[in-house]
């Protein structure tokens, strides 16, 4: 297995990032990484690295990097040799198996648009979050890929979701809810509406449970839940700033209130706030791209590293894609409409 | 104060919410209550109030009520004796200051939409939600009235949050920031790059932090949070969800790790999940109209609709409504653009 990994992307490259893939080699045999960046500052992060494990982590010169603020599609003209646009570039070339990065997320997204290397029928591909429930885990798409789409975007995410969940969350058969205001299928906007008229009319009516509301995400009430990219990247970090005022609320009443075990306290919190922590959870697959591509939290450290790497390679290795493929071609809705 | 409280709204209705009316009553000797309903259903549920307080509990009896999950267009036509307009009906003719509602949301606005009895210069009512941070509480709005709104609407809805935040929340300088998707200015679809730039060009650019995303809610970085009635709803409601998920696992993880400390444990945690119930918060203000109307989660209790009917007499006493109409009259902003 063959990953390149954008060593220049994230708040805090290209060290940890360096780092995390030390890891990953070290704790899976069979994986190479490329680390895509440039030469005079990722080498020295390798410094330390044992021989051994150096073999398995390739060097991938480029001069350029885009910053966490720039503007994706300016930032993409102007600089060619940029570390995103090589990563794609060794998926495009089938260099590697897949990619990841803690970059600029919209670069990330643009670069693979860019080179329209989707899957066959897919319209658009979409980021995928899988978030924690009361009952498992669940699958959130798209989470900022795609802030403009249309309702066949969104049934499409609801097919990518249901293999997702099928095959890496092991839900036998998915459900499918799609995010809204309330339960009734007249609520919502335009695009709300059209996209519950489309799951009725469509193959994955038996599994599509129709409009669910922000509060059932976590209840567990759908296995895949289907969503715009904006909407769907607001959750998202609605749901980190939430659990994190949550968890340090409750440690401070909580370690105020408590004497003799406060310590034991202490550490259970401490040991769920990294269990849940969004930041470390290996990041989220874009969904619908011929290759593995694995966008990470900005804020990633070695360990998230160390975990998206690994993802990348399950992923690589669950033949997911081509069971996308398949599905969206049994599915008489993946051609219709109007291509963009 | 006098208040038009829709006591067939709600899932549990009418039972809690007549028990919610004696008891605010009970609490502000100056609170006067109309209970509007199906006397046949309402009366039974007074028989045991006090005397004294019966003299402050009025009912208003009208034959009809409109379902939780009703098409709200369809149900105020079909419907016309129904509770939630009746509400309407007594704010307009001035028989009360403030209606409170636990019932149908869509109804609610739909049935205010319906008068028009905005405030001067308003272009579109906003519902305001007020939320806990690390850093105080803040303000979200829209939170479901307005899903299709335009730039001048969420402009308008900066405006009057910054009213809310400083006289109701005790800001004195509120800071307003517009939910989207990543901090730099071209972020976003076209509405939220449109309302960046509206409020870049009006008297409230100073208070104007830009964009905020999903996280920084809770950490309390803006006073006012701006978004549209879609994203605000799907928002709210998600914060509830992952409040309820996150002291369930804390719960659960720490009452089995604690022995001697486990009673005391549970006390403080049961007292967070309940300073932070999203369903006893008191409802959420719909701000805009010409008099006072609180929104009430739909699975009050009496605990709620009490809270609720002390904070629309606090609201009707407070003048928020006349500032509104100064701060929009003084904003140059206020009047331009398309009439709907």
């Amino acid at each position: 297995m063959q990953i390149a990994l954008d060593a220049m992307g994230g708040d805090f490259a290209p060290g940890p990032i360096v780092t995390g893939a030390v890891q990953a080699v070290q704790a899976d045999p069979g994986l190479r990484v490329i680390l895509v960046g440039d030469k005079s500052q990722v080498e020295p992060c390798l410094a330390n690295a044992p021989e051994d494990l150096r073999q398995r982590l390739e060097l991938f010169h480029c001069a350029q990097s885009i910053g966490m603020e720039e503007s994706p599609v300016v930032a993409l003209r102007k600089k060619p040799d940029n570390s995103i646009s090589r990563c794609w570039q060794l998926l495009a070339e089938k260099k590697v198996d897949a990619i990841v990065s803690a970059g600029n997320t919209g670069a990330m997204v643009a670069g693979g648009l860019r080179l329209r290397r989707f899957l066959k029928n897919v319209r658009r591909p979409g980021i995928a979050a899988v978030m924690p429930t009361l009952n498992g885990a669940c699958v959130v798409l798209d989470v900022g890929a795609n802030v403009n789409p249309k309702s066949v975007h969104l049934y499409q995410y609801g097919v990518m979701g249901s293999i997702f969940a099928k095959h890496i969350l092991q839900k036998p058969k998915p459900t499918i809810g799609l995010m809204n205001i309330g339960s009734e299928e007249a609520k919502g906007h335009d695009l709300a509406r059209e996209t519950h008229a489309l799951f009725n009319a469509s193959d994955f009516k038996d599994r599509f449970i129709g409009n669910i509301e922000g509060r059932d995400i976590h209840r567990g009430a759908a296995d895949v839940v289907v969503t715009d990219g904006f909407v769907g990247n607001v959750v998202l970090k609605v749901c980190e700033g939430v659990f994190e005022f949550a968890m340090k609320t409750v440690s401070k009443e909580l370690l105020s209130a408590l004497s003799t075990e406060r310590g034991l306290a202490h550490q259970t919190l401490t040991g769920l706030a990294e269990r849940y922590d969004y930041s470390s959870h290996g990041g989220a697959p874009l969904l619908g791209i011929d290759g593995i591509c694995i966008i990470c939290h900005g804020s990633s450290g070695e360990r998230a590293i160390k975990n998206a790497l690994a993802v990348a390679a399950r992923y690589a290795g669950s033949g997911l894609n081509q069971l996308i493929v398949q599905e969206l071609e049994a599915s008489p809705m993946a051609g219709n409409g109007d291509e963009e």
